[in-house]
């Protein structure tokens, strides 16, 4: 294998300084109600609000030169990511996003001074336009998550759970997209925890890595339509070599359950995660009765959501909201 | 002064066991867009999603024979906080809520076990409703912010602001409402960190507290109309008077300035907090160019949020997100 406990370790130190050690939670009323003892790990409190952070800062920090400037494509999390990687670094971030991302996204990365080149929304149109800023400014390119690197920073994020807990743990849940995030969760827990299993979460309408397990090879999903918009890239054939020798499980997960599980998010434990990052939960939640008695950490690993969305998740019903008129007797 | 430093370090220690510690949260971005260091304590991630649990925890550990229960009337957060320290000390609680209090917080006294007497949302009703609940059950009645016990556990809060911010504070930064979390603040800061001066936001559609500072006298706001519903309630002369003592001041808020707060938390924070928990946080936006080049803490104090009113407050505009059909070509 060639991601090491070693780098793991070292990629904790390098990045701790510019990162949050995210807190954890639990809910004696979900405990109450599963009979699970749940640990969650608010990592939608990190910096750019995903875990996307820890990888893309191992890898930033370890380019010997990147004064020309750090490059990648990403619609989402991964590009605010390494523009605030670069930032650190003090150098250009040249990120390609498609026409398509969520204006917020958009946004955010412009706010860590990320410089944008849009394109059409396919795969062939984004590496083309990378190709493109590679060749015009030499910037060091830094994937998503097909990158020894970037999975030793996304191994950190169960390394801090399984530090934190306090006890061990019978398993850890994440989310699977690219599976840089399942990846190193799987390392970490292999190295620094045996007795933990590494769960994943996938969309049903996003379930390509639950196929690819099955056959041992990259599949495409059977079809694609989930709001876990973080969710929708493969695997890549590293990816896939760590999740086949090292994951405990693939969970699929309905769209209604994504959306309970980020309303339980925001209801319970008030911490705004997005549908990508609450699939962990949403999938923990369906296996709940095999975990009953035991110890299980759940990784709620992004909190970017586009405000826009809720009233269309959560509904609009003002008859449940007290009236005004009424309310104003109580001064 | 009734309530002693020893009262308030007692208080700690004695509801330490069933509280959590919140953490504390910082931002970058907003640093820089303001140059004040702020410090945010996420109270609402406390026990029952607000602070109300440590007051309500402090004075239910302290009454002697809880047997036959413990009573209040509260429309908002005191209510669950008190069905919660009623089950600390496994005894009933009895809550005497308004026909019109928001269907999430009826049930989530529910859910602690607290028994619900309904009645007409008037102030009169309450009291008369709750004075037969205490002829019939004999249960001790802690009044929400009126009561000693009460104020000292309130103080707990900016007391570990205080501990953990790492630096002195120039100043902290709560909402007022009847008073309870301001004046604990004020006697934490007094007695713990004297060069910290004590704040409060308060909304313009509730502004009673501003008016009875500058009259010496419990004054009834000239209007309500806002959407904090936690901070309707008026002072009682023992909050009155505390903060006569020792507030450095008030600033009136406006409902726009607390909506943008509410969403600044959930965008870059990615907390829940309603909007009586962000209306420190709207005043002290407003208050920021006082401030500039120090250090400032704000407590998010209360997360309890109605999700059918998001949709109210930050719009629905299904044009500002990805289109399904073209974020399907992604895979």
């Amino acid at each position: 294998m060639s991601i090491s406990a070693e780098a793991i370790e070292a990629a904790h130190c390098r990045i701790a300084p510019y990162l949050h050690r995210t807190p954890l939670l639990t809910s004696r009323a979900l405990e109450e109600r599963t009979g699970v003892q749940w640990i969650f790990k608010a990592e939608n409190l990190q910096k750019v609000g995903a875990f996307k952070a820890r990888g893309a800062l191992n890898a930033a920090l370890q380019v010997p030169d990147p004064s020309a400037g750090l490059a990648t494509h990403s619609s989402g999390n991964h590009a605010q990511a390494l523009a605030y990687a670069a930032r650190v670094r003090e150098v250009p971030a040249y990120i390609v996003m498609p026409q398509n991302a969520p204006r917020v996204k958009v946004e955010a990365v412009r706010e860590y001074g990320g410089e944008i080149t849009f394109c059409e929304p396919t795969q062939e149109a984004r590496e083309e336009a990378l190709a493109q800023v590679l060749a015009r400014t030499g910037a060091a390119f830094i994937h998503p998550y097909d990158n020894d690197d970037v999975i030793a920073g996304q191994a950190t994020c169960a390394k801090e759970l399984l530090e934190d807990a306090g006890a061990p743990l019978d398993a850890i849940y994440v989310p699977v997209g690219g599976g840089g995030l399942f990846s190193g969760t799987c390392l970490a827990c292999h190295y620094f925890s045996p007795g933990t299993g590494s769960h994943a979460g996938e969309p049903e309408g996003a379930g390509d890595a639950v196929l690819s397990l099955r056959t041992g090879r990259v599949e495409t999903a059977p079809y694609v339509d989930t709001i876990a918009d973080g969710l929708l890239t493969r695997l890549s054939p590293r990816t896939l070599a760590i999740l086949r020798d090292h994951a405990d499980g693939i969970t699929l997960v309905t769209e209604a359950q994504i959306v309970e599980a980020v309303r339980w998010c925001f209801e319970r434990l008030k911490l705004v995660v997005e549908p990508s990052g609450a699939v962990p939960l949403a999938a923990a939640l369906a296996d709940a009765e095999r975990w009953r008695g035991r110890r299980v950490g759940v990784v709620l690993c992004g909190g970017n959501v586009d405000l826009s969305r809720l009233g269309e998740w959560f509904g609009n019903d003002p008859a449940t909201t007290p009236d005004a008129s009424i309310t104003r007797s109580y001064t």
